[in-house]
């Protein structure tokens, strides 16, 4: 499989590196990957994702499967087809939202059952079901069915879905490599055991062995204290080899991000950029501003003098708190449009700094803006 | 002031032309003017616009007014600069929205009062605070505060609207003459009357008596038959100076637009290829889309194979419906930039048939699709 990580530069334990896709697309990291999950990134297009420059994004499993259906999107030729997007894509594998998002959801040895959050129908995820799921949705990185522990959890019940975690993904790597999909899919392992050290470490280990193409780090920024998110995700990454791409899934803001970076994360989705723009919240090069503030009504500025999105660059500060009192679409659309521009640029130059070496100052600036 | 029409070709009793604005936008004619009641054209923004080739737009008066107030409108340098759209608009006097949208309207001699849709509040349109607040949106054509009776009305109520109406546009050439603003903005007279006859030929005489900038016909298509809508038009048209621009106010769909083209309508404004997209009903060259049709689950054709606009180049109807279906507002923003870009081209094309004198036949093709 053509499949390929290559750190190019470190800085302390922050890495620069390419990835190469299946597909054929390189990808720089560290990198965000904007959250499309049923088929387009909220209020935007894939001709809004190209403008951007976004060369990686998220699609998620078990919205794709309950609608349209993965065997829609099979007939188009894949999900990248079916939304018009020429770069990479990663799906989920649609075990968190199986969990959190689905009532009645059961585990069992070989899989997950579930109840639709639509309309109550009966669904059941194995290893092997998310694995078909998601070929026939043709993303270039896939992840493995997992069982995702709420926080806080019992050691116990923690315990259980690291070992229920660890079999579906051996099982997951079995099927991956008889099924072929081995040869255009590159399949991540994924790390859990909540803040529990020890079980991080001995998932770390566990996932390791494998030797899969990348590794993800879950279950963490779901509302553990940050020395616990701090030492969780270091416990993982002093074990995960450094040769692999590394993961973080669900995260994230901006402090958290540049945690992750500087302990030697190279991988990040997150719906904050996106699912705050629609709450009017957006992002400047002095930290987040709240675009349905009173004080903004007269503001002649764009959301950030700095930013060089064509939202800044037309539009004011009071157009905008407009838009979003009044609460047209076009509000959703536009503060989404320079979230994710800012994040682009963002992470363009997080990089840069690591080529540079000054990722430590770039560390510093930015971790003490008011996120 | 800097306003003019110029009829520059004739097909039977269909024109074709060109419209100076006071700020010097050139308007090809006819036109169709696309809606952005609150700041925006619903789910896009002037960038959008600006592709799609509009010089002509439609702001109201009564939405601007409760929010964001036209006193903000006015600090940013009027609509087009809070807007950053930098052709032509022009504005409704709100009349009709304190009618339709408000409660416990009641009509004086001297305006109308209403109460807030939004918060109950009370106010007071009068002909001149109308003209004040579209002095202070900046807009290149006003239309003045009129009584719009409901249809259908008893010969009494539309007789008492129009005697009002009259009134109160004496009232408004006479303010705007007074106050300076005929110096930048063009005041349109506007016709009502239902679907009597000689109210409307009445109507239609004393709007030209007072020697305007330009005329609006209003009232129609608001449920009357096809017929009475046709009579009722042409008892308009035949009446007002054929050197002016008209105006067909709210209407609207393609037969409609094509009997008042053939009539010698030169502008429209409608929310309906907006309002219909928002609703996954898109326009083709063969007629009506809808794009929820559970038929088009596997289509890879465009909304339109005939139509060049982005979304027709790059999305599939199969995955436009999966949108809708999903309720993505990405849907929402893909419908209605692809139906105003049909209305253009379509305004385009039929100006062109104008121009061409073959206005006869392009009506006949395009009135026998399925709309």
């Amino acid at each position: 499989m053509n499949f390929s990580f290559q750190v190019e530069n470190t800085n302390d334990n922050a890495r620069s590196g390419i990835l190469l896709l299946p597909s054929g697309v390189k990808v720089l990291t560290p990198v965000f990957m904007p959250v499309g999950t049923r088929g387009s990134v909220k209020t935007l297009d894939s001709n809004d994702l190209d403008h951007l420059g976004f060369s990686l994004i998220l699609g998620n499993t078990y919205h794709l499967y309950l609608r349209p259906g993965e065997q829609v999107i099979k007939k188009f030729g894949g999900l990248k087809k079916f939304i018009s997007f020429s770069k990479g894509i990663l799906t989920d594998s649609g075990g968190f939202q199986a969990f959190s998002l689905s009532q009645l959801t059961k585990y069992h040895k070989d899989g997950v059952e579930f109840r639709s959050h639509l309309d109550g129908s009966k669904h059941f995820f194995t290893p092997q079901k998310t694995l078909d799921i998601e070929h026939a949705l043709g993303s270039d990185i896939v992840m493995p069915l997992d069982d995702c522990a709420p926080y806080p959890a019992e050691k116990s019940r923690l315990k259980e879905a690291l070992l229920r975690t660890h079999d579906w993904l051996q099982q997951s790597k079995t099927y991956w490599l008889q099924s072929g999909y081995a040869q255009t899919q590159a399949l991540f392992g994924i790390v859990q055991g909540g803040t529990d050290l020890q079980l991080r470490r001995e998932s770390a280990e566990f996932c390791s062995s494998l030797d899969l193409p990348g590794y993800a780090v879950g279950g963490l920024s779901v509302g553990e204290k940050k020395t616990e998110f701090r030492e969780s995700l270091q416990a993982c990454l002093e074990i995960l080899p450094k040769e692999k791409p590394r993961y973080l899934m669900g995260v994230g803001s901006i402090p958290e991000i540049l945690d992750a970076v500087k302990m030697g994360t190279d991988m990040f989705d997150c719906v904050l950029p996106t699912r705050n723009a629609r709450n009017g919240q957006v992002f400047t090069s002095a930290g987040k501003l709240n675009l349905r503030s009173e004080r903004l009504k007269f503001s002649e500025d764009p959301i950030d003098t700095k930013c060089h999105c064509y939202v800044c660059e037309r539009y004011s500060r009071g157009y905008l708190r407009h838009l979003h009192k009044v609460k047209e679409i076009t509000a959703l659309r536009l503060s989404t449009y320079h979230n994710l521009f800012f994040m682009k640029q963002f992470m363009d130059e997080l990089r840069k700094s690591i080529v540079s070496q000054t990722f430590p100052a770039f560390y510093t600036e930015w971790m003490n803006k008011n996120w």
